[in-house]
């Protein structure tokens, strides 16, 4: 599109700076916000190029703020941390700079987190998970603010989604489980009322059992926070039943590195005397001994794309497109095979 | 102050709709930021008591946002989420909600957040350790932006800090391991340019060593990013040394965690082959096995009490007062006694 005979673009400056068109526009619109060192390097490119400033005028009409804010249940345990990292990464090389809320896995927080982000002039807003108040979707349509779930992939959601299938990556883990020879199956979960990870979690896991001729009524999940004393203390209590499970699917890795530490103060060996499996393949899943078997969530993939997609529809202002991405079972030593594979 | 003949007050209306005062003046000035169902209970104890809104006209002058914004150095590996959680449990309770962004350790990064945030009109900003470029500290003054430093604490650095010294925590640890018989020491640090924590950590260990007839020259600290993957390989390459040290202390758990693992693949027992420390007793420190001897940092605490000082520096418009707290040495399992403690 350009060539050395035309007027210098925004893009030729962005270049020559080596930063991104976002950067540029704000060093023209709102310089008190970009880096001295930044600012300096622009303001050079601007000069060498001869580029005018007029020019920037249809960038300057969009008011964006170049703000993105996301919304994430828990800070804890960096469950979401290695997804809003890359989500965050991408975000900068775009101009955009993210803010950050926590709601505690609570509906109410969140709201109030959702309205300060739009009274702080957020240009589009990423949520984990669909499940919400439908009045939360009205407020945001309202306000003319984008916003994209990721960590849940629904087709028939009122919002895109950048996520994945909770219910079949847990169903997946669950048959290859079934499959090792687990028939006495607990499932220590996390709460499931306004989660829909949690939810569709417990759901795959019952779908694995009746797909194999277990009764799903008998699974009765118990569910707790996502923190390791509630994993802990949830294991022990599962281990006072009789017949005991031989296997604990766990609704997360937190979970599972409780009901660890839960084994260890029983005195029970893992995998050898219980097997316990974990969801999302965090960092923690290969810190413990023994190293957690567990559900791999594609945590970098999924926020490079979500960042992607909700610039796209911020700066577009279009629809966002859904895309679900692929998870997979990582084998490591918290599980004990109990017969022959082949059935 | 306030009694039935009295007209009531703001206050009266808080504590008959059990919220803070500063959501009732939310109410009134931004409705539209409050959860439906708060502000129905507001609206209800405002009929009730006759309170008539002209009274806040003083309170509406204030124009704050109730917005706190927080820059944290990482969100991975949690190693600030217990204090923040605390924090922002805090600022709720006051009826401020809390916006963090995560620097990756970046200075750029930081300076971009804090203009991010100052632009977006945050009331007040907490910021982790002294250590930044003056210019910072002056564009805040201009801006008339409150800024409190946690994580750190420093009698003479030019905005209040609520934190601990890092300095006198780490040699107290160092000092214990060597009353234990440790002198061949190695230490895998945090990068500590710009990094205030892990350059005083650094000293500590150096303080602990010339106290006790030891060379602090010849510690020669690894400096590395502060994730697992860098832990492991930093101790493995340590290892390799000769002599070997009888004790690797780390800048803080994650590294600890990764020397664990660096053990491990070498076929190391620790404690007993060698001895490893952490720093800040995350829950990371007690999942692991050996569980990590290291130094416990109140970050419930100082969470807390940052959120108290923050917004009284905010609402009474006065400079903070700084605070040192106290940290505390956890010896578990992953130190070996050489010799006799007695000296």
């Amino acid at each position: 599109m350009t060539d050395t005979a035309a007027p210098p673009t925004l893009d030729d400056v962005a270049r020559l700076a080596r930063v991104s068109t976002a950067t540029v526009s704000r060093c023209i619109n709102s310089p008190d916000r970009v880096a001295a060192s930044t600012r300096a390097r622009v303001e050079t490119a601007i000069k060498t190029l001869g580029y005018t400033p007029n020019f920037a005028a249809r960038f300057m009409a969009a008011k964006r703020t170049f703000t993105i804010g996301a919304i994430i249940p828990t800070m804890e345990n960096a469950i979401f941390a290695r997804g809003l990292q890359a989500f965050q990464e991408e975000l900068h090389q775009r101009g955009y700079t993210l803010l950050v809320s926590s709601s505690a896995y609570k509906a109410e927080a969140e709201e109030e987190q959702i309205r300060t982000l739009v009274a702080r002039g957020a240009d589009g807003l990423l949520l984990i998970g669909h499940d919400r108040d439908p009045q939360i979707y009205d407020y945001l349509a309202q306000q003319h603010v984008p916003v994209l779930v990721a960590w849940s992939y629904s087709e028939t959601a009122r919002v895109p989604s950048i996520g994945f299938d909770n219910r079949a990556a847990m169903r997946s883990l669950a048959e290859r489980m079934i499959a090792l020879g687990h028939k006495r199956i607990a499932m220590i979960s996390g709460i499931s009322e306004q989660n829909d990870r949690a939810r569709l979690r417990i759901e795959g896991v019952k779908d694995a059992m009746a797909a194999h001729g277990l009764d799903p009524e008998r699974l009765a999940p118990v569910e707790l926070p996502y923190d390791v004393h509630s994993g802990a203390a949830a294991f022990v209590d599962l281990m006072s039943h009789s017949p005991r499970p031989s296997l604990v699917l766990c609704g997360n890795d937190v979970l599972a590195v409780g009901a660890l530490r839960g084994a260890h103060q029983l005195g029970l060996k893992v995998p050898e005397d219980v097997s316990i499996t974990g969801f999302d393949d965090i960092e923690l899943a290969q810190v413990v001994t023994p190293e957690l078997t567990t559900v791999h969530v594609p945590h970098r993939e999924m926020g490079r794309k979500a960042a992607q997609e909700l610039v796209g529809m911020v700066e577009e202002k279009r629809q966002g497109v859904s895309e679900k991405l692929e998870t997979t079972i990582m084998e490591r030593s918290s599980v004990s095979i109990l017969r022959d594979q082949s059935e």
